[in-house]
């Protein structure tokens, strides 16, 4: 099994969910027993117990979550912010993550041209073999405002080495509208006219019903992503915005096909901090944040299975 | 001198040129004697192979530019491709610049939403004091496709440290009219929705004629590039596509204003790689590549002083 379509097909049967949870390690929110021994370890450097404290969290969520889910989305922002001293763990925390036979989406929306986009594309989608790149992921979040020219790097990278891209349709902030919404003269907007591109992109190469191109719509928009699962019917969605940003079940449904396939619905603040918000912050204490970790994980694993057509994974006999 | 503008003029000013050294170690294109002192230090491990390699062909142009031109633009793909080993060496060639006095443009194109772009900003604008963040940058290239409110933290944390971004408005690739150029009903097309954005986040904050936020607008469309300086006043543009990409001094002239303010003028691979092409191949032995450097960079900043308003810049008696 190669193709990237395949592997993450196989992957979201295997753990029966859609379920995605993001690495979003925010230092402010950490609970006090991962910095305690960051600092330890690392010494008086800031970015370096950062780093530290980055690592150890994102690992340690990895290990809980990785029997439970498909997939983790790793937030390049917050390490890169420590510089290289952050870049090293983000490095270490993909590889403990496809270690542990997850699918790794590496989100850093990354978008340059020509031989640009292709360094990015070889440095990011390692793909069905970790040790082909630096970053080791087997996808990539990519933006598309630079053009159709600029994703076909990404693209010939990703078919080479069974990776996927997930190119930006429709994002989950307010102010998504604002250049995505601009419609022509014929009434379709600028969104419509990337997912016409990413469908065309995904359709080249199709194995187990999806392409290696992929989109990213937020489940913030749940009219747009109805229309997007429809015209787009051979691209696998990532879709951001379900728990701390706002969107429930009913939101992400029309992200599915009828057999639970399709779609990625991702949760990373509701997931990575669960200890610090009702209802688990009154279950568990703050040192036992793991606990509160793979409790807000089997709860979107529920709500997805009872709310939406990802209870189709399920096998006859019930859940395993 | 606080502001970024101020600081970017008195770099213009001070030099007497607008001319921009792009920073692209391409691995392929680099002379040998730069791979061999590489390899005897780094050993066997390919990527700190190449992170060495990148390491000192950066910096030693960055030697023979740092007299000659204000500012200088890494291309943040090449490092990254070589996993955190390249982010090392990227961190340093950013400090080498800015120890030699450079402007040090981080052509990194990030942009995220909420919080996320906010670790970008915070990561890379440096602004006034390189120690202010870990890449140490005095400005960095960002996407607007997630929207205007996503641009907003870039903004505010440039303000903050005397830093700027250049967001894209019109690429200089051949499908950059793809998305950029969809019209709406009113006939404005999306890369000049982004300009009046750009424009008007500018405005708010604006030193020496100009604001923190720049545009980034392709030499390869001196139509719209025209058009672009006449909507965004006080905006500072950086102008790739001169050189290698095929546009001429003619094509960069409308980027200025009268005084030869405005604008910088990128050339990456007709600076990095001039020992490799005529007329320099003809002139220069590949040992001498820093010479190559050195005469193509000359060549440029009088092609600007002859052929734009850039040779405003230079004192009534001459250049120095």
């Amino acid at each position: 099994m190669f193709h990237f379509a395949s592997r993450l097909n196989h992957a979201i049967r295997s753990k029966q969910t859609p379920a995605l949870v993001g690495l979003d390690p925010r230092f402010d929110q950490l609970p006090e027993s991962v910095i305690a021994n960051a600092s330890e370890r690392a010494g008086s450097c800031e970015r370096a117990r950062k780093a530290a404290a980055f690592e150890e969290f994102s690992k340690r969520i990895i290990d809980v979550v990785s029997p439970l889910v498909p997939a983790v989305k790793p937030q390049a922002a917050f390490f890169e912010e420590l510089g290289s001293t952050g870049c090293i763990a983000l490095e270490r925390v993909i590889r403990h993550a496809r270690d542990a036979g997850l699918i790794v989406i590496c989100d850093a929306k990354r978008g340059d041209i020509g031989s640009t986009a292709e360094a990015y594309a070889r440095g990011y989608l390692a793909g069905a073999d970790p040790a082909a790149a630096a970053w080791a992921a087997d996808a990539l979040t990519v933006n598309p405002y630079l053009g159709i020219d600029t994703l076909q790097p990404f693209v010939d990278v990703a078919e080479e080495r069974g990776a996927g891209i997930y190119v930006l349709v429709r994002t989950s902030n307010p102010g998504a509208a604002a250049f995505q919404d601009i419609t022509d003269v014929g009434g379709k907007t600028v969104y419509q006219h990337v997912a016409a591109a990413v469908e065309s992109l995904a359709g080249k190469s199709i194995e187990d019903g999806f392409g290696s191109v992929g989109a990213v719509v937020g489940a913030t928009y749940p009219k747009e992503l109805a229309e997007l699962r429809a015209v787009m019917p051979h691209v696998p969605l990532l879709i951001p915005g379900y728990g701390s940003q706002g969107a429930g079940a009913e939101d992400v449904a029309a992200a599915f096909r009828d057999d639970g396939l399709g779609a990625l619905i991702n949760s990373s603040r509701g997931i990575n901090f669960a200890y610090n918000k009702a209802p688990y912050s009154e279950q568990f204490a703050p040192k036992d944040w793991e606990q509160a970790v793979e409790a807000a994980t089997r709860d979107m694993i529920a709500d997805f299975a009872e709310r939406t057509a990802a209870g189709s994974l399920r096998t006859p006999l019930g859940d395993s």
